[in-house]
């Protein structure tokens, strides 16, 4: 398994954990210097609210846990394309490299600007796209029979 | 005072709050049936927490007071024009309009997409600009002579 394989499985068990709890499942963890400095899942409902994004949390923890406003030396991985806020949170936290699996054609922030991120955040995707896409796809589905 | 002008007041007195507290000084106010229902302003540095945004602080804050996830019945004043993550988050929360203060055109959203809120929120902006930005100029220019 190749070494961003490896995070985004991290992230993806994170999701999974989202999903066990109702949420939509989507996960995040921050890498710095090839340790997991940083892991969280969508908690939207459960913290009833809506800003508790995966990356937003694992973000926030990432810049506590190195007592650092600034993650230029870290690695985000999120299971989803993030949406215009975490994007936004991302540019704030000046982090070094952005990876997601699934795209998110009528969310994601890409729907906005394509590059944003352009010459400030190297951004690969599509990584483990396929359990990441299929996750979500299966929660919304139960979610539409409910 | 224009009824827009008294709530703008409302945020410009949280950014005041802030500059004290030596966080840029920006603040927010939502509005519900003409009351403001949540205030807050920048804890970024006090929280150690770079998302600690003024936006997206009282839109939580009202999300809870509100107990709903959807904010289309609010309105939001903030005192600088948002960055790309709030103007996320107040896309996210579905407010109503948005006004806001000083523009920013280096860190605010429309420097990456002008027409992110059109067709969904109302947008005014410029309301008690002068003092909005004066605030922020005063801050930023203490701060290089630290």
């Amino acid at each position: 398994m190749k070494e961003n394989e490896k995070y985004m499985k991290e992230a993806f068990l994170q999701a999974k954990k989202a999903y066990d709890l109702d949420e939509v499942p989507v996960g995040a963890v921050v890498v710095f210097n090839k340790k997991i400095i940083a892991n969280a899942h969508n908690m939207s409902e459960s913290l009833n609210n809506f800003t508790a994004h995966a990356e937003l949390l694992a973000l926030s923890q990432a810049s506590k846990n190195l007592n650092s406003k600034y993650l230029n030396q870290c690695e985000l991985y999120v299971t989803k394309e993030p949406c215009l806020m975490c994007a936004g949170a991302i540019m704030l936290s000046r982090i070094k490299k952005l990876y997601f699996g699934a795209s998110d054609i009528k969310k994601g922030y890409r729907f906005y600007n394509k590059n944003i991120f352009l010459n400030k955040i190297d951004v690969n995707f599509g990584i483990l796209e396929q359990e990441c896409s299929l996750i979500l796809k299966d929660f919304f589905k139960l979610k539409r029979k409910k």
